[in-house]
C-alpha cells in the first residue's frame, strides 16, 4: 500500500557507534519508509534527531513506535505531524514587489503613478501585459468535486490542495497563482464564473474536478478564453504518461514506433494518456474501459476497442489507469511486456509480481510524479503568451521530460534542477513553431530567456520580508 | 494642480560646494516638487545623482527641463520615467511558504500529505482556517468603472490598481491579496461571481467601482456573506475624513461635540464621511448635493438639507467632496471655519486662499491617504474573524487613526512605523466589543498578537528567492 501518513519522530539517542544504523534498521524491518534524518542536538551522551517517516496509516505508526520500544537507549521524545505544521496558515502569501521605501514609491504605485498606467492600459489594451502580473498569473480553480482519494468534499476542504498548486507553480516556475475554490452547482455556473473573471489572469488550471465535469468545463473554458488551459486531471497524466511509455520502451531496447500499445481504464486520467500517445505515434491504442461511453470516445479519437485478455496477449505495453488493485494476475502477464499500473493509492499489479511474471520492464504511479509537468507547461505557455495548449505542446513537453530522466528514472522528479526551465523552452519552442505563440522568441535565445525572466523577476522582488 | 506625473532626472554636475543647493533651488523655482535624491556615482570632478521629481505633467516637465539647462556643469543624463519601471511585470507575485528542500516537503505538500489536510478540513469546515491562507486572503475585485481620475475604462485598465492595493495590503498588514477583475455587465454578475468564489477568501475589498454599482453591491455582499467587506470608494474616505474632521478641529482648540459640521457633495465619498461623522458626533450634519437622491439619502441617514451659502456661514467645520475645483470663494469663507476641501486633483478652494480669507485651519485632499485606513482595518477584521465591517469598527479605525498622527499631521501616512498594526489592533477589539468577532482575543494581548502574527509569518516565509 502506498504511504498515506507522513510523520516525524523525535528520538533521543545515547551516543555510540552502529546506533543510527539499528534505529534505520528497525524502521525499515517495521515497513516505514524512512526520508530526511535531521540532527536536532547533540548533547554530552545522547543525540536529538528528526526522522521522517512515510506510513501506511496510523495503526502502522504504532506497530512502527512498538518496534523501536524495545531498543536500549533511544527515547522517542515526541511524534511530530510534519504535515499539520507545514500547511498550517497555508502554503503560499501574496507578496509585494515594492519596497515601499519612501514616499517616491507610494506616489509611483498609487496616485499618482497608478492613474498615468491605468491610462497607459486604457489607450492600448496590450500593455496590460507589461504593466500587471496578468502575464504571468495562472487561476488554480477547483469545485472540490474531484480531490485524489476523497469523495467529494465541500469546495473549501479543496482548498489546500490549489494552494498546494500555487506553492508549487511559485517556487519551480516563478508563476503567481490565484487559489479559487467555486462553490457552484452547475457547469455552466463554473465556466461562466471562469469568464466573467478572465482579465485577471493568463492561464488557468483546472484541478480536482470530476468527469464529467472537469473534462468539459476545460473544453468550453478553451473555446470561450483564448489562453492556455491546462487540465490537470488529463494533461497532466496524457505529458507524464507519454514521458513514462517512450523511456520504458528505451529500456527495454524497443522503438516507440514499432509498440503495440494498449491502455486499460479510459476513464479521465487513462483517456488522455491513450489519446496523446496516439497522437504521437499515429497508430490506434487497444483500449478497455467497463463504461461503454469512454470506450466510444477511445474509438472517436483513432482508438480500437479491445478487452482486458486481448490487450495483456497482444500489446507490448500495457498502461493501466483503472483504480482497480490487484487487478491483473501475474498469469496473464506476457513475457517481454512492458507493465506501467498506475492507479494509487495501489496498481493494478504490483511492480515486482510483474517482473516474477517475466514483464520486461514494471512500474506503479508512485514512480512518476505530475507535480514535474504543468510549471513548466504553463510556464513555457505564458512565456510566449500562447492562446492554447495544444497536442504539439503536449509532446514537446513529454519528450522534454523523457530526455531530461537520469539513470533508471522514468520522469524526473520536480526537484531535479534545471528541468521546468528545460520543459518551459520546449513547450514555448512548439507553440512558436505550431503558429499559437502571439509573443515569437529566438529559439536559441528562448531557453536563456525563461531562465532569465525568472532570474530578473528574483533580483527585482526587494523581499524585505 | 496636484503632481500628476512622477518623473526622476539623473543628472551629472561637476562636483564644487553648493552645487546641489543651485539645482534643487532651480527645481522649485520652477514649480517641481523634489522628492528622492540618490546618489549614483561620485566621479574625480562630477557627481551624477538620480532627482525625483513630481510635476504636473508633460508641459512642466519640458518647462522643468529649459529652468535647469543654463544651470553651469549640470547636464541632465536621462529622464527616467519611475513609474513605468515600477509598474513593469506587475507590482506583485504570489510566492510559495515552502521551501520545497527535500521530498519530504512534497509529500508533506503534495500526496499524501495534501490529502489528509483536506480530509481534515471535509470532517470540520472550520479547520480551513487552520489549514489554508484563506483567514488572511482579501480578493481586491473591480470592474474597471470608477478608477480615480479615468472615465469607465475597461477592466484589465483597472488590474494595476487592484494590484496596488495588493502591494500596500501584503507590505503593510501581510495580508495576502487576490487581485480580480471583473469583466461583467450587471450588477447582479458582480454579485454572483464573488458569492461563488467565496471559499477562496476571508475578505472582499470593492475597489474602483462607480456609483451606484459600488455602494450596490458592498451591500449586497455584506448581506450574502458573513465576511468584511471593505468599499474603498466609501469606508476609505469615511475613515480617514473623520480621522481627518477630528484632528482638524482639535488643532483649533475646538471640541467635536460641539462643532458644527457641513457636507458640501454627498456622492459616494461625501454622504460616506456624512454618514460616519453622525453615528460618532449624534448630531445632524448640513448637506447639500446636485442630485435630489444625494440629498435624500442623506436626510434618510440623520442628515439635514441644506444650501452651499447655509453651510458655509452656519457651519464651523465643512467638508467638501464634489469634485468641483474652485466651487467656494475666498469671501464665502466665515471667520475661523475648519475647511477641508477634499476633490482631487484640485480642490474647492486652494488651502491657502481659505487661510487668507479667514479659516482657522484648511487642507486639501494631498494631505491625507486612504492608503492609511484599509490595510489595518483588514488586518483587524480578519484577525478576529470578523463576519462584517460595521460602524464601531470604521469610528475605532478613525479614532485611532488621528490618535496616530504625528505632530501637525491630520492622519499618519502609511509608511509612519507601527501605526496598521495599531490600526489593526483597534479594529480587532471594536469588532470582539460589537460581537462580530468570530475569535476573540484578549484585549491586553491584541496588539502584541497581531504584530506577532506578522513577525510569525516573515519567520515562516521560506523566501528562498
Amino acid at each position: 500500500m502506498s504511504p498515506g501518513l507522513v510523520r516525524t519522530l523525535r528520538i533521543r539517542s545515547k551516543r555510540r557507534p552502529g546506533g543510527l544504523g539499528t534505529l534505520a534498521s528497525a524502521f525499515g524491518d517495521a515497513g516505514a519508509s524512512l526520508g530526511e534524518i535531521q540532527t536536532i542536538r547533540i548533547g554530552h551522551n545522547t543525540t536529538l534527531r528528526d526522522f521522517q517517516l512515510l506510513l501506511d496509516d496510523e495503526d502502522h505508526l504504532a506497530a512502527v513506535l512498538d518496534a523501536i520500544k524495545p531498543l536500549e537507549g533511544c527515547e522517542v521524545v515526541e511524534v511530530i505531524d510534519t504535515v499539520e505544521r507545514l500547511h498550517r496558515g497555508g502554503k503560499i502569501r501574496m507578496r509585494s514587489r515594492v519596497a515601499f521605501s519612501g514616499v517616491s514609491d507610494l506616489s509611483a504605485a498609487t496616485l499618482p503613478g497608478m492613474k498615468q498606467v491605468a491610462q497607459a492600459v486604457a489607450d492600448d489594451p496590450s500593455r496590460v501585459t507589461l504593466y500587471s502580473a496578468v502575464a504571468r498569473t495562472v487561476a488554480v480553480v477547483t469545485d472540490g468535486s474531484g480531490v485524489t482519494g476523497l469523495n467529494q468534499v465541500e469546495p473549501a476542504a479543496a482548498l489546500p490542495v490549489v494552494e498546494a498548486k500555487c506553492a508549487l507553480l511559485a517556487h519551480f516556475a516563478g508563476l503567481s497563482g490565484l487559489p479559487l475554490c467555486l462553490d457552484i452547482d452547475t457547469e455552466d455556473r463554473f465556466v461562466e464564473t471562469l469568464v466573467a473573471l478572465a482579465p485577471s489572469y493568463g492561464a488557468i488550471v483546472v484541478e480536482s474536478v470530476s468527469a464529467p465535469r472537469g473534462p468539459r468545463v476545460a473544453q468550453r473554458l478553451a473555446e470561450r478564453l483564448r489562453i492556455p488551459i491546462f487540465h490537470e486531471g488529463a494533461d497532466g497524466p496524457a505529458i507524464v504518461g507519454l514521458a513514462t511509455i517512450i523511456n520504458a520502451v528505451r529500456f527495454v531496447g524497443r522503438s516507440f514506433g514499432d509498440v503495440v500499445i494498449g491502455q486499460i481504464g479510459l476513464g479521465t486520467a487513462g483517456g488522455a494518456i491513450a489519446r496523446l500517445v496516439m497522437k504521437h505515434q499515429g497508430k490506434p491504442v487497444l483500449g478497455e474501459d467497463f463504461h461503454p461511453g469512454s470506450v466510444s470516445r477511445h474509438v472517436a479519437q483513432g482508438g480500437r476497442a479491445s478487452s482486458i485478455e486481448e490487450i495483456m496477449s497482444a500489446c507490448d505495453v500495457v498502461v493501466m489507469n483503472t483504480g482497480a488493485p490487484g487487478l491483473i494476475k501475474p498469469s496473464q502477464v506476457r513475457e517481454g511486456q512492458v507493465i506501467l499500473a498506475l492507479s494509487e493509492p495501489r496498481p493494478e499489479i504490483e511492480p515486482f509480481d510483474a517482473l516474477l511474471a517475466g514483464a520486461a520492464f514494471a512500474a506503479d504511479g508512485r514512480a512518476i510524479s505530475t507535480a514535474s509537468a504543468f510549471p513548466g507547461v504553463l510556464l513555457g505557455s505564458l512565456a510566449v503568451q500562447a492562446s492554447t495548449i495544444d497536442d504539439g505542446m503536449r509532446i514537446a513537453a513529454a519528450l522534454a521530460m523523457a530526455g531530461l530522466a537520469e539513470g533508471h528514472d522514468l520522469v524526473p522528479g520536480p526537484l531535479q534542477p534545471g528541468i521546468h526551465a528545460e520543459i518551459a523552452a520546449a513547450v514555448a519552442r512548439a507553440a512558436v513553431q505550431r503558429g499559437v505563440a502571439r509573443v515569437v522568441v529566438d529559439n536559441a535565445l528562448l531557453v536563456a530567456a525563461v531562465f532569465q525572466e525568472l532570474i530578473a523577476d528574483e533580483r527585482l522582488l526587494p523581499l524585505r520580508d
